[in-house]
């Protein structure tokens, strides 16, 4: 089994109100490789300059992220982004975005990592996502994730790919803007319209929503009492669900109720220090604890009425 | 058992996107009531005008809620709240407040009231909180909800209704402005410093957090395709809560966890219409079928990993 990720590999400065961050590893595609690695194999596909540490290079591949896909722009700049969050860490604010070498990127897929298990295509250009879809042979599964850029200005290249999406996460305000239906529960049902069986609305430190057929299940964020940079923190949640739905290998509602919690559990982790530094001094069973602390936070005795 | 309440008693108009409803049966007293009357027996204490209109009193008595502490102020008009709902249900646009004989409010306890297993101080001004709380003999246990009013205008007088509470409700809004703690983690333990072993973070359609000591349990709310008016969402809430706690006897952290789960069940049945016309015409059975959804909405498998 293994996973086919496409999408953004950057080098991200971070400010918050506890401390900043210079360069550090940034983008969708290096952070939800970093929380699936702990799950299954990962091909990564992405481009970066020659200006990417190479440090970061080694820690894909000491995770067993195969970097074959990973294009190195000889002379180039790597995508680089620059932001702040204050008090409020469900708002980051822009305040520098560099494409660089991301501006004209083209996905190469390597003959291994076509036909996948599972492909997950991270928010990048709709285009791109189909173009990926359309190179990597059958995948047993399409994961997709956007965002609203796509949502408003490529409205048309996105439906085509959510029409061939197997599973969608989309953050809450996202789902109301791609459906204009305000209420959850039925700008699910309109998103599942488009082609998804499967539907993970994201809403930050409250949580998430999966939609499965007409099944629901509420996952909570984990209660924590200090966020330190929520940067990639869905991101990380993606590569967690994803990362064990293959490791699973058979993506049903129970594995996916699982798989949301794992997710969970590695966002909640992404979010205790910058980039993703908590990521990569986590083991399995500091895993598996998180995950027994969300069995906690969520049961309950049965009503005796 | 019994639970005690003091709290308002009201006569509300409220529209909404989906329709309106004009003097319908309103305040914080009344839907606490309504809620808690599944569980157990409630005193009310409140005041109203002439105007009221018999069928509330009599639909209270019909729910086994003792009205001899409901006094009738010959002459005089009830409390009036007017407001609107846009499509963003957690925000009220308050229209018109007349607060007419609730005004001069001054809670009197049948002999029969006091010495109460529970005293639910419902959101009304702190002086009066405490008052009552000074008249009610020895409670077993005090719970109170409070709001923004009287955090910024009457902190002092919270402050002591505060340090004699055991466990209190507040909206994450409220709980970061009375601590000035952005992180809901933080903010609970403040609170707990202030006097509560129990505080309970009300986050609307998200559902609630429930701190009691040092552990921490997370509730979800119901997702409904169809909120109708979520006006006395808080108060059923609390009802449901109080009542099953009241109903168990013994109140620690499994029951509470069970109650919150009650209350969080009550809520989602108040706002399927408006005023209290849904938890009319519910019965115990419906309630109990509404907390098996709820078990399942985040009930999930062990990870293997």
């Amino acid at each position: 089994m293994a996973i086919t990720v496409v999408g953004s590999v950057a080098l991200d400065t971070v400010e918050t109100p506890f401390g900043k961050i210079e360069m550090g590893l940034g983008g969708a595609a290096s952070h939800f490789s970093s929380s699936s690695s702990f799950f299954t194999k990962i091909n990564l596909v992405g481009v970066v300059g020659s200006d990417f540490p190479q440090e970061h290079i080694e820690f894909f591949k000491s995770r067993d992220i195969d970097v074959e896909g990973l294009e190195i722009i000889e002379g180039g700049k790597s995508f680089f982004w620059a932001g702040r969050y204050d008090h409020d860490l469900n708002v980051a604010h822009t305040l520098d975005t560099q494409l660089n070498v991301f501006e004209t990127f083209e996905p190469k897929l390597p003959d291994s990592y076509k036909s996948p298990n599972i492909l997950f295509l991270a928010n990048i250009h709709p285009n791109l996502q189909l173009h990926v879809a359309e190179c990597a042979g059958k995948p047993g599964f399409i994961a997709t994730d956007t965002m609203n850029l796509w949502i408003e200005n490529e409205r048309e290249a996105l439906g085509r790919v959510i029409a061939i999406t197997n599973l969608l996460t989309i953050n809450e305000g996202e789902a109301r803007l791609i459906t204009k239906e305000y209420n959850l529960v039925k700008a699910a049902k309109k998103i599942q319209d488009m082609g998804p069986e499967t539907v993970v609305i994201k809403r930050g430190e409250y949580g998430c929503l999966l939609f499965h057929g007409d099944k629901i299940f509420n996952a909570p964020a984990y209660p924590l009492e200090n966020i330190f940079d929520p940067t990639g923190a869905g991101d990380s949640f993606a590569g967690g669900m994803m990362g064990y739905l293959d490791h699973c290998g058979e993506i049903n509602y129970e594995n996916l109720k699982t798989a949301v919690i794992c997710g969970s559990a590695m966002a909640s982790y992404q979010v205790e220090k910058f980039s993703n530094e908590r990521i990569r001094e986590i083991n399995k069973e500091d895993i598996r604890r998180r995950f027994e602390e969300f069995e906690h936070l969520g049961s309950f005795e049965t009503m005796r009425i």
